[in-house]
C-alpha cells in the first residue's frame, strides 16, 4: 500500500507508475486514471534522454568498471569485497539538467533487488531525489521516487511552467544500471555540465554513506554540499570506512579542497590508536597542502543506557584526540579536529536505531559540520 | 542487510534475533555469536509476560473486537472498510512496565505481513519503540525493534543496572496479535497501570496516524503526549479522516481534555465547506464543554512548484477558516483555530514525499502544536 501515491493520484498531481516487469518495453503501464488521457499525459512515446550521459557530480574517478562507481576499477583488488560492492552504490552522486517541461518521466533500473532496509525506506536506499533551482534562488526539493521494483518508472507532472535547473540525487544504498529522463514532445531537456571546482572528499562509514536518510538529498554529506555550494565526493562505506590504509592512497589521488575523515563509528579505541596517526601522516605526505578534518564519533543517543556503548565512545574519542595531538607534536600541519558537540543533539530522538541518523539527525549533523567546513574552506 | 544489527552484534551491545518461522516455538533461534553463551544470554527459557495484559494507553474504547483496536466493535458497521482496517493498527498505543532487568526479550506477532511502505521503514510501520524513565528524569529513547518478519523476536541487552519504568510504543501502521516480554530468571517485570487522567483525542489523516515517522515514538501525536505529559488517543486514519459524520458521534463518546480536528490533508475545499460546520456543531452539541481545536492543513513543501497543489491548500485553508468564522458567528464556544505557520518549516526538507513528514517534519509539527495545546490545557 502506497499511501502517498493513492492520495496524490486522487488529486491528479504528481504520481508514479510502477511496473512489475523488468523490461521497460515489455508491457503497457497499468491503468492510471489521472494520466490516461489529456495533453501531456505520460507516455512511452515521449522523447527520452540517457541521463547517465549528463554531467555527473560526486564521482571521484573516471577509470571505472561501471559508469556510476565510487572507486576506480583497479581498486577492486585493493579493497575488501564489501567496500567494492558498496562502491557501486551511487551515494552522493547527482546529475543535472535544464528543462521547461511541465511533465517529466524517469525510467530507472537499479543494480540490487533489495529496495529497503528494515530501518531505511526504499525512498532513501533506492529512490532518487529531484531538486530544482531558479534564477537567484536556492535549491528546493521537488520530488522523490518511490521504487516498488528494481525497474521502475516515476512521473512528475503538473510542474509550474518555466525553465529551471534540476539536480537528481541518486540512490544512497543501491546502484543504477540505467536512468532515462523524458518529457513531452516540444519540451526541452538539456544536460548541465558538472562544476569544475575542487570537491570536499568525505571518507566515512554507513552514516556518511547516508543511513538512514528518508531520501538521498537528506544524507548529511549531500546537505553540506548544498549549504556550502561545493561538490562533495561521498566515500562513506557501510560497516567499513575504518581508516583502511589502502583507502588512504586512493583518497590522496583526488585533488580536493579538503579531506574529511569520519571513521570512528566502525572503529574500536585499539584500532583507532593503531590506525589514525599512520593514516593522517601518509595522507599529509601525499598531499602536503590539503586541509584534513578529523571528525570525532557522534555519541549514540541511548549510550547512557548501555555502559559498553558509552565506554566505546569515550575510548574512541580519547584515542582519536590523542592521535591528533601526537600529529600536532610531530609538526603535521593543516589539521582540524572536530569534537562531538554532540552531533545528534541532546534529546535522544535523532536516530532510528541509536547509531544511524533519521532526517532529523542528518540535519543536526549538517548543522554541526557546516561551520567547521566553512572555516576550512575560507582559510587561505 | 541490516547494518545496525551487524554493527551492534560485532560490539555485543544490543541486538535483535529474527526468525524465519511464523511459530515462536517451532525452531531454535539462529546462531548469535554475541548471545549464545554467558550469564544472561537471551533464552527461550526466560520467564515471559503477556504484555497485552499490561496497562494499555491510547485506546479509546474497551468494547473492542480485538484487544488493540482503535475503534469499538460496533463501529465496524458504521465506518468504511479502510477505516475499519486501519482501526486495527496500534498507532498511538503504548504499554508500560517497570523492570530491573539488564536484558529484555520481546516476542511479537504482527497482524499484517507488509512490514514497510516504500516511503516508511519497517521500524516505523511495524516496529516498536522502547523509552525509559528514571526518577525525576524525562522519557528517553532506548531501543527500536527492526522487524524482518511478521513474527519476530527482539533483544535488548547490556542495559545499565537499575530499576526503571519503560514505555513501549506500538506499531503505527500494523496491528499486534501477540506481544510478550521476558527477562532472565531473577529479574522483575511489573506492569504499570495506565494513567487515569483524560486524554487529548486527535482525529486526522495518515499524517496524524504517523506516516512517515522512522519509529513509533516519533509520530507527532506521540511526541505531543510526551511533551505535554498527557495521554493521547490517536484517531488518525490514512487516506481517510475526512470529517466523516459517523466519526463525530464516536469521538464524542470519549471523555477528553480536548478534541483536535486535523482532516484537511484528505479534503477538498468543497468537502471542507460542506462538512466542517456540521461536524463541529454536532461535536459541540454532544460535548458542550470540551475544547475543540481546528488544525489547518500543512503546506506541502513543494507546493510552490505544483500550482494544483498550491491552489488546493489555499482553497482548503480558506474554506476551513470560513467555517470557523461561521461557527463563531453562530455562537459556538470553545474553539481554537490553528493556522499553518507553516507546520513543516520553510526549507522544503521536512517530508519524504511532499505530504508526509519525516522525523524532521514530525518534530516541526510537534513544535507548532505544542504551545497551542499547552494553552488549551491550561485554560480553565
Amino acid at each position: 500500500m502506497n499511501l502517498a501515491r493513492r492520495d496524490l493520484l486522487a488529486l491528479g498531481l504528481t504520481a508514479a507508475i510502477y511496473r512489475p516487469s523488468a523490461a521497460f518495453a515489455a508491457s503497457p503501464p497499468p491503468t492510471d486514471p489521472a494520466s490516461s488521457t489529456g495533453p501531456g499525459a505520460p507516455s512511452e512515446e515521449w522523447p527520452m534522454w540517457d541521463a547517465l550521459q549528463f554531467g555527473l557530480e560526486g564521482r571521484g574517478w573516471s577509470d571505472v568498471a561501471r559508469p556510476l562507481s565510487r572507486l576506480p576499477e583497479r581498486a577492486e583488488s585493493l579493497v575488501n569485497g564489501t567496500i567494492w560492492r558498496l562502491a557501486q552504490h551511487t551515494a552522493g552522486m547527482s546529475l543535472s539538467f535544464r528543462s521547461d517541461a511541465e511533465f517529466l518521466r524517469f525510467e530507472v533500473s537499479l543494480l540490487e533487488p533489495e529496495l529497503a532496509m528494515p530501518h531505511m525506506p526504499a525512498t532513501g536506499k533506492s529512490g532518487f531525489d529531484l531538486y530544482a533551482r531558479e534564477k537567484g534562488q536556492p535549491w528546493r526539493w521537488v520530488f522523490t521516487a518511490q521504487p516498488h521494483d528494481a525497474d521502475y518508472v516515476a512521473l512528475v507532472r503538473g510542474l509550474r511552467p518555466g525553465k529551471r535547473e534540476y539536480r537528481l540525487h541518486l540512490p544512497l544504498y543501491n546502484g543504477v544500471e540505467q536512468l532515462r529522463v523524458g518529457a513531452p514532445e516540444g519540451s526541452k531537456i538539456e544536460s548541465v555540465a558538472p562544476r569544475q571546482e575542487l570537491p570536499i572528499v568525505y571518507y566515512g562509514t554507513s552514516i556518511a554513506q547516508g543511513a538512514c536518510a528518508s531520501r538521498p538529498g537528506m544524507a548529511f554529506v549531500t546537505q553540506l554540499g548544498r549549504r556550502l555550494d561545493v561538490p562533495m565526493i561521498n566515500l562513506g562505506f557501510s560497516g567499513n570506512g575504518r581508516l583502511d590504509p589502502e583507502l588512504c592512497d586512493l583518497i590522496a589521488e583526488l585533488d580536493a579542497r579538503a579531506y574529511v575523515l569520519d571513521c570512528l563509528p566502525n572503529l574500536t579505541p585499539e584500532a583507532t590508536a593503531e590506525r589514525a596517526m599512520p593514516f593522517v601522516r601518509r595522507l599529509r605526505a601525499l598531499r602536503p597542502e590539503t586541509p584534513i578534518v578529523m571528525v570525532e564519533d557522534r555519541t549514540d543517543p541511548n549510550a547512557a543506557m548501555f555502559p559498553l556503548r558509552s565506554n566505546l565512545h569515550v575510548g574512541n574519542h580519547r584515542a582519536f584526540r590523542t592521535a591528533y595531538e601526537g600529529l600536532l607534536e610531530e609538526g603535521v600541519a593543516g589539521l582540524t579536529y572536530v569534537a562531538d558537540r554532540p552531533f545528534l543533539g541532546e534529546d535522544g530522538e535523532a536516530t532510528v536505531d541509536g547509531s544511524h541518523p533519521s532526517d532529523l539527525g542528518m540535519v543536526r549533523y549538517a548543522d554541526a559540520l557546516e561551520p567547521v567546513l566553512r572555516d576550512v574552506l575560507s582559510a587561505k
